[in-house]
């Protein structure tokens, strides 16, 4: 997706350890028409995968996955890193470590929006170690629902987080790949 | 906005103590196509505002802002409650006392997308008490920014948070106003 590389390349910053900072348009402040877009191109990519949800984590997760859902006409569940006070009922619980933050985080999706009649495409703003997109995936094996395919809006491949996937036999597709970040670079392909 | 109110009194929850379960449709699963016609509602309600920029708080308030942006053909900006390892700037930061949660929450933005150019159009998922809202009017307020109007999907009038914007002289919309929730009962406006 051409517009997206244009922008990691003119906004995006390379902040060290593999760490890039899309803040200007994708993870704090949201550029919504490109949002629009970029739900629509994974949309575009999936449309053959017959997804009956969509997936994601909170929090930046949120708008890709909105954005996606709305272009494939389903609903999105965001599965939740603490547990609201509206969160009565029963829930799946997977634990995504956290290679960033140090901190491993809870994802909790209420089952009473996830089972065994739900096609499930998961969305996220990042590929990168995999582990949340992995997390979000036990989530829904865990329920008893079927894997539709895994979407991200910009790969890190050097993490090679998408091998992890390669077992499961969906498709994983990326808008944008950033191929080397090392010396302050940002090689997008 | 009937459509709303529909959904509402026939999937809302009245959990006591004034909490309203919406999770089926706003909050945990969002229902993209309601979510972007609250989005145009809300909008259309503000549309001599002249914002140039959204404003929410992450979690919940995420969808309805980015669809209400996406239709101002406006960026939305949400407010961070933990910071991030790509926050390397300046931030603005207030605190939103929590009623319900027991812990405040620290609202923060970073200063390179809040500043005095920007005409802010706050939007939440509820009016409540008010407090996160509040506290979203100080970042703007901090900022230096012009605060161009506060919307929400949801009002419970029973808490009056709507009166502590009365002194603001700015436009104060929601779609659907919950008048009582006492007994078990959902009295929708």
């Amino acid at each position: 997706m051409d517009e997206l590389k244009r922008r990691i390349l003119a906004e995006g910053q390379n902040l060290g350890q593999g760490i890039l900072k899309v803040d200007a348009f994708l993870n704090h402040q949201v550029d919504t028409h490109l949002i629009f877009r970029i739900g629509q191109e994974l949309a575009s990519r999936f449309a053959d995968a017959g997804a009956s949800k969509v997936m994601t984590a909170e929090i930046s997760g949120i708008a890709p996955a909105l954005a996606t859902a709305y272009a494939l006409n389903v609903p999105v569940v965001y599965a939740r890193k603490t547990r609201p006070v509206t969160m009565t009922g029963p829930v799946f619980v997977e634990v995504a470590p956290s290679h960033t933050k140090g901190v491993d985080a809870f994802l909790m999706v209420a089952a009473e929006f996830l089972g065994p009649g739900d096609r499930v495409l998961v969305i996220d703003d990042f590929l990168a170690s995999g582990s949340t997109i992995d997390a979000l995936v036990r989530l829904v094996e865990h329920a008893g629902a079927t894997l539709a395919g895994i979407g991200a809006v910009i790969e890190k491949r050097f993490e090679a987080g998408r091998e992890a996937f390669e077992h499961l036999n969906v498709p994983v597709v990326s808008l944008a790949v950033i191929t080397d970040m090392t010396d302050g670079k940002i090689v997008v392909e």
